[in-house]
């Protein structure tokens, strides 16, 4: 189950013809190791039920990987994974000989520098925690979060975001995601059947809308953000502060209609300030919750600031909201572990959480400033998106100059992500969306950086010219 | 929003009228500050929809607690908690001038000695853990659990358990609720749309069931557990090694009939292992799915042999359900914070984890054979269910004696849970069930255990001869 899984996350829809991504999608994973020499692929029956093609198409991609030797089948075993060669017809140009062994370079945005999170602040923070923690805290906890972390969480989102909120309207969640999933069910039981999202914007997204019963129309993404004239149904989930991918701001004017729109409607807008705190320019623009926090569900969590693998959000919920919120996290057993609660508020109420951002906000700024150097002396193209994040738009001249990079790209060892091949538009064949590839420069640990720098420009420096 | 919550939670629609329940529980909410004086109730109108009762009753009930006192009500401003003397009607018998100051003895079920937490090996499996993992392991973590903790999990279930898996069958969730929530939608997507429950057991199950879009039917609990001959639709929820609440055993000729209920329905069963690490008398019986592995999804959690707070469990799946699991996990957010994971491996490598439940199982049954004990002193009826769990049953002669001794035991500062009392039966007018007191004696912690058995016995003695 783990592979098939994996096929299913690698395997991008976007990129090409379906049998051609899947071939593509299956070298990747055998070559860097994600599928082991011996391990058994799904049947071509269920892989191509899970991913939505015709089994014709699995069979065929199956059959060209076997003739290249990176499968083997067998009848009655089904079709393994064979011992292959570990270079890739594209990297020959320079040779490579233990190219499977080295890591592949991550440029994936919306990742953390994982290197750098705070495992001794964190392990010290346990340690409190369980010095200190109230017997009744290791009981079931509250639906909506441990009293404590709502109140830590309520004084640093207004301190560092101008969030208006208090520690009542504070939701503690596992992760934005989960949150997201919870709200979307929330406002389903008020009668909402229909959110507005980012074109382009993150497919996870829309999935775990849709998967609680809401259809997802686009709102075109153009140099001011979100287009609020397309705004229907009855919620709009943006990202206000730093627009994922495009990078740009909502427009305050754009703001301000979402709200007249939200308030005509009696909508709600969902604010995903996933990484409002890292401007690297300026001081970042506060949370567009305030305008309106009758209004606005503003929503952040723990991903970006110390790692993913925290599973730690927070979403402040207007009044209305609060009660249907609570009911779905009861019904859905959501309550998040007490003790990474209890962690979390004596990071913030240390000030270690506030230390590691400031931290990091000066790694990702001058990688950031590096990127753009490094790439100014091979295109003339300048990086697109605000000094903010942790991800910067090369803006590309087609589809296929993007699909061009990222396979060059797999043969250097560089993970890239595309604006048109990892899902952020709406419509995958919708080619008016600007190619681009999306840079996370944060994930690279650091000893890989430099590396990094040098592939990718020598990368684009090689296909553009 | 938390103060209307509570009252629901607090609030138990089985025991007497209505509206006589809903002053109890308010009665209760403010005599042990949980309301505190000045709180704002919510309006008649919102709780009586919240609670599913007519607005008049809740406006009776208001009406009354205003003219006990507890309640003060004044035009514009709603009805708030009064300052209140602290003393029930019913503990006037025995004067108690500081009643709401001391703690209220909980001798609720489910819950394990929330003070022998393993603190100080929790902490250092955290610093284990930080000092030791993969940058990658704080990615984004599989939706179905880290592998480490798969493998170590596989390992422990089938070592303690019986339970036939590897690590691709262990799917980690936050806590059994929140498993059964996922699991109830994985099913649901594969045309489940009834789960048959054991009639009495855990309302909130039965919840949780039905907001996944299930019917839940009854399974009559007897001598010999969950009746098959009941069994209907296309899953089952059984708690085979100790029915909770009842404390029987499901007879192995009924352990067969369900396998074969399922096998010719292609239905799964469900097994709450909840406590199974938890038996006095002889070893454990094994685990039911050992029987099908094919057929039943086992599950267990943390949540006793640690604590409910951290929310932590893992669910056993026959390979069909596999990727429906994963993808409604993905859908949901639902991934399980990847430190706890590695927490928890960490503690079941070292040992700790076997450690602290051959601790707390000695506590356990010292206090079992206590409670037995002390109630053999003051009444003829033995304790019913077997000597394993949290809990026993003190079966009573009718539904009024039960709700007598609940309201009496408040006088004595215990919160006694009955079976009638508090959501077991499917029908809550049903009064066919059998009445018990269901005593959870893990609950208390050690230094209030001695006051909790006279408090006790004392009740029982005043209340039955």
């Amino acid at each position: 189950m783990t592979e098939s899984l994996d096929l299913h996350l690698e395997f991008d829809p976007g990129a090409g013809s379906p049998g051609r991504s899947l071939e593509n999608a299956l070298r990747e994973s055998i070559r860097t190791g994600r599928l082991r020499a011996g391990s058994r692929l799904p049947g071509s029956r269920s892989l191509a039920t899970d991913l939505g093609l015709a089994r014709g198409t699995v069979v065929r991609a199956y059959a060209q990987l076997v003739a290249e030797g990176w499968l083997v089948s067998a009848p009655g075993s089904g079709t393994q994974v064979a011992e292959v060669r570990h270079d890739l017809p594209g990297s020959r140009r320079r040779p490579r000989p233990s190219a499977a062994l080295e890591p592949v370079i991550e440029l994936r945005p919306g990742v953390p520098d994982l290197g750098s999170f705070p495992r001794t602040a964190w392990a010290a923070s346990v340690r409190r925690a369980m010095a200190t923690a109230s017997r009744g805290t290791l009981d079931y906890p509250e639906p909506t979060g441990l009293p404590a972390l709502r109140a830590a969480l309520a004084d640093y989102l207004a301190r560092t975001r101008g969030v208006r909120c208090d520690p009542d309207s504070v939701v503690v969640t596992a992760g934005f995601t989960q949150g997201l999933s919870l709200l979307a069910r929330a406002l389903h039981r008020r009668g909402v059947r229909a959110v507005a999202a980012e074109n382009p914007g993150l497919a996870p997204h829309r999935m775990v809308l849709r998967a609680a019963g809401m259809t997802v129309t686009p709102l075109t993404v153009g140099a001011g953000g979100a287009d609020p004239d397309e705004a229907a149904g009855q919620a709009a989930l943006l990202t206000p502060a730093h627009q994922h991918p495009t990078g740009v701001v909502l427009a305050p004017r754009h703001r301000y209609r979402f709200i007249a729109w939200a308030r005509e409607r009696d909508a709600f807008l969902i604010e995903d300030d996933y990484d409002g705190e890292f401007r690297y320019d300026q001081r970042p623009v506060g949370a567009m919750q305030a305008l309106a926090p009758e209004r606005v569900v503003y929503a952040g969590s723990t991903s970006k600031s110390l790692a993913p693998g925290v599973r730690l959000g927070w979403f402040v919920v207007p009044e209305p909201l609060r009660r249907d919120v609570a009911e779905v996290i009861l019904q859905a057993g959501a309550a998040v572990s007490a003790i990474d609660q209890l962690v979390l508020a004596d990071l913030l109420a240390h000030g270690d959480y506030d230390r590691h951002i400031r931290r990091m906000r000066l790694i990702y700024r001058r990688r950031r400033a590096e990127l753009a150097d490094r790439l100014a002396e091979v295109t003339s193209t300048p990086l697109q998106g605000i000094a903010a994040g942790m991800h910067a738009l090369l803006p590309l001249t087609s589809v296929a100059e993007e699909r061009r990079l990222i396979q060059a790209g797999r043969g250097r060892g560089l993970h890239l992500v595309g604006l048109h091949s990892s899902g952020y538009c709406h419509d995958p064949a919708d080619e008016r969306q600007p190619a681009a590839l999306i840079l996370g420069y944060a994930a690279p640990p650091s000893h890989a950086w430099k590396s990094a720098l040098t592939e990718l420009s020598q990368l684009v420096q090689q296909n553009r010219r």
